[in-house]
């Protein structure tokens, strides 16, 4: 019998909707709860719908902490949230500190892909090893980057930014304003948009919808599906020539293409220097890994020290 | 009085010599000697000059062992070296362990630009830094890369070479075979064939010799020295985006010209996310680096154990 001895909630903050878990360090989770966030009703609420939820779920357990992930940073100038565009009621707020306050237990806030990287690396697909990079293409492409079985967080919060590395200079115009980033070409959002702009076609499509009109025939959908192959191999390629990890964790809607696990590997090779043996892997926790990736950070936290 | 405890022979095996030196754990050289490479005569000979050194520069001294940089890499899957264009020679051969065995003593090999990061981060500009990224920028464009002051080597031995990160998806052909590296915009070799194409010049420039024409009002020299900065300067952000180390150490001839220390710095906040404050230091050691760097693969190693 295994026993647990530590508990922490994990909370996964989103756009839509603030998920949270108790779970242990083990990766069990005990209690699920969700509430919508509401970011247009501004931030005291979201706050105080978080501090509910804390204590929803670790009634009757001993918590050693709450860890949250957001689409965002937090900037340690400041200790404030930043680049969190699909939370703006949040940006500028100094979310640690005050839910400490509040909440009187240790708080750990990361960036949502750090936090799926974490998830995956103590609970995942990338259990076996320790220098990892979590690449999780959704709406957007974030990242993030386990060295020596360490979350590697750099000097501002912006490590693991992976999805706005240039891979052509001055190509497409990008979300965050800048141009020929790789979240341009190869998030589900950009990859919609390229499809629409080269088949003229109006509705939004899915890479799982693109692979079906690939296999139909349509010979847009083919280009677009070759091209995104291509450079997101060429991408995970600059990462290699860089960091040369032992394997990366897959995350994210456009993950569940795939086609992804077959193409990448063979093309790889044709961008790296010498040879890789970095493993792809697909991310195993699905729609857990936010709130156990969150989790993850109380456990990784609290037993470095 | 500080009473050095420690010493180590570190050598620099370049394509036109091999360079020596008798050195302790506080970067103090006590012997130098060179010899030239010779590489078309063949290995055999490179290895027993590498002998020759170590015996002569070790005379009367206890050492800990032996460090080599050398252009190249050593892969780690049958342990010969490869990626050597300058030494072919060495190609496919078995360094460390012909020299362990015929030395009787610990021998550690790694890439040159490795070497530089180790002496840079251990004796020279970075002493103060435990996250840095050293980029080396003359013939071609190497890196290397210490996290929480330990060399990052990767799985295969490939970490750090960031010369071949890709920033121009298909763009220019680069010596390694692929198309669109920043070593093919940016080194000093390309700088040079950029400058020679726009001008429809014939003599081969210097970066030194570039900024005097540009400062002379030679409008392709200033057209070349501006994207040249600002190609610098996407590359040092894509590196941001991913490991936001706390400094950058330019060496190699390439960074004699002090406009890049001037003008990358202005050019990064353009392509990061959010911002940087990742320093941009010269190298310090100069000549130096190379050897001094191969000691330290001594130090560093056996200090680990």
């Amino acid at each position: 019998m295994v026993i647990s001895l530590s508990y922490a909630v994990g909370i996964d903050l989103g756009g839509t909707k603030i998920e949270g878990v108790l779970a242990d360090d083990k990766g069990k989770v005990y209690n699920r709860l969700r509430v919508l966030t509401e970011d247009k009703k501004g931030s005291k609420q979201i706050i105080d719908k978080i501090i509910k939820l804390v204590k929803d779920l670790s009634k009757g357990y001993k918590i050693l902490g709450v860890g949250i992930g957001i689409p965002g940073n937090i900037d340690r100038r400041t200790n404030k949230v930043h680049n969190a565009p699909n939370n703006p009621s949040l940006d500028g707020v100094k979310l640690i500190e005050i839910l400490k306050r509040r909440l009187k237990t240790p708080v750990f806030v990361e960036n949502d892909a750090n936090c799926l990287a974490l998830s995956e690396a103590m609970f995942g697909a990338a259990k076996k090893y320790r220098n990892i990079v979590a690449v999780v293409i959704g709406t957007g492409l974030g990242g993030g980057i386990i060295i020596d079985g360490k979350l590697h967080q750099g000097v501002t919060p912006i490590a693991g930014e992976i999805g706005h590395m240039k891979i052509i200079m001055g190509g497409r115009k990008c979300s965050c304003g800048q141009a020929g980033c790789l979240e341009a070409y190869v998030s589900g959002t950009a990859i919609d948009k390229r499809y629409r702009e080269l088949s003229k076609t109006k509705g939004h499509v899915t890479v799982t919808e693109l692979s079906r009109r690939a296999r139909k025939g349509d010979a847009a959908a083919k280009k677009i599906l070759d091209e995104t192959y291509e450079i997101i191999a060429l991408g995970l390629s600059n990462i290699i020539n860089v960091l040369d990890p032992e394997v990366f964790v897959i995350g994210g809607g456009v993950s569940n293409n795939d086609g992804i696990f077959r193409e990448i590997p063979k093309r790889i090779a044709k961008y790296v220097l010498g040879y890789s043996d970095a493993k792809i892997l697909k991310a195993k926790l699905g729609d857990s890994s936010g709130v156990l990736g969150a989790a993850s950070l109380v456990f990784s936290n609290l037993s470095k020290k």
